[in-house]
């Protein structure tokens, strides 16, 4: 069976992408849970991903002797492993422009990721505010996500970005946390679309599981000491 | 005909990667090319981009209809369009590994980009020296480069990182070209894979074009006032 390497739920965004994905798109897996300590060389998290990923990071989907170790990476492996899933959307045109704002995502936004990190039991709205208010890149990140999903969503006619529940949705899944956690303002439509993002059972099951954890880890909470 | 917007072949390293693949795999494209001024937002290159990309980047791959506007998506979009090419390798597990490393390359490697930027025509040896020694992170994204590369090679037998040429090898033409222009010390196996992906043709003739360009664009030039 496939095996999934991920990280701490309530944290780990990139981990966040391929499980939904699979979650909800009913393709059955393992979960291999690795709870982050620190991100140092002798850390028990660094040492057991560095056995099985020599980039040290999670996600890690290993099927049998093949191991797939970056998100997008996984993405592409799972849509070609599973072509009557259409993880892809079917048309041409739809999976070049899906294909695009995945990849945007996994090089860019840099500013919401950084200052906004994923911390899904978190009420954030009172530091979402400071960090709008002083971050310009982060508001710039915010307008172009608004921008991004607006125009899919009028243009395929949702409820998901391309039509139907796909890559593109679980690659933006972890932003739709962040615009809760933090208070993010976005318009009707927008808001909206988190609100569906959140009620799929797929994304569901990872917040509840997620809820359940209760594991601070330091170095992802930035904002506070304790819990 | 398929039209590629890049940006001027000295310094845009993302534009490099597709237009590599497709002159070196003989897929016929139209080169539209968007001349760096600034990125600010009234600029003629952001103005010139964002008419037919609401990112307002490069590289940009129109066909007929369809805007396929970032690197990975570009290259997905040819593997697909060219399966006779076999522009990823044939192989599933190759494939995957192949996908590993490129979405690596796509989010990854920040410091060598940011400090050590693409600038074929100079000889940036001395500032190469300095920034190793200032930065742990350029050697620590150095030393990855290293380990991949040369696994890849042993594994696979060379002449390119999967055996033929193909995505991989355009994705990190652009890391070649930086570890020539800075001087940064490689294994021998290493090298003689930069000399490699230097000599093939495709390459050749962004380089020739390159040197060709004589345009300074300051925003580019961190180390120098003028040529």
């Amino acid at each position: 069976m496939l095996q999934l390497y991920i990280g701490n739920k309530n944290y780990s965004s990139w981990s966040m992408r391929p499980w939904v994905l699979m979650k909800q798109a009913g393709i059955a897996f393992e979960e291999v849970m690795v709870h982050f300590d620190t991100f140092d060389a002798g850390s028990n998290f660094k040492k057991t991903i560095e056995a099985i990923n020599p980039v040290g990071r999670v996600p890690v989907l290993v099927d049998g002797g093949i191991v797939v170790y970056d998100t997008l990476a996984i993405c592409e492996y799972l849509a070609e492993s599973h072509p009557d899933k259409a993880l892809w959307p079917r048309d041409k045109a739809l999976r070049a422009q899906a294909r695009s704002v995945c990849a945007e995502m996994h090089s860019g936004f840099g500013a919401l990721r950084t200052h906004c990190g994923m911390n899904i039991e978190a009420d954030l709205r009172e530091q979402g505010r400071i960090i709008l208010r002083d971050q310009p890149q982060v508001r710039a990140d915010l307008a172009r996500i608004v921008q991004m999903w607006s125009g899919l969503l009028q243009a395929h006619g949702g409820p998901m970005l391309f039509g139907e529940f796909g890559i593109a949705d679980a690659y933006f899944a972890p932003v739709c946390m962040r615009i809760a956690n933090y208070g993010l303002p976005v318009p009707e439509e927008v808001s909206a679309y988190v609100a569906r993002i959140r009620a799929l059972p797929g994304v569901r099951a990872w917040i509840d599981e997620a809820l359940e954890e209760k594991r601070f880890v330091v170095m992802d909470e930035p904002y506070r000491a304790s819990r």
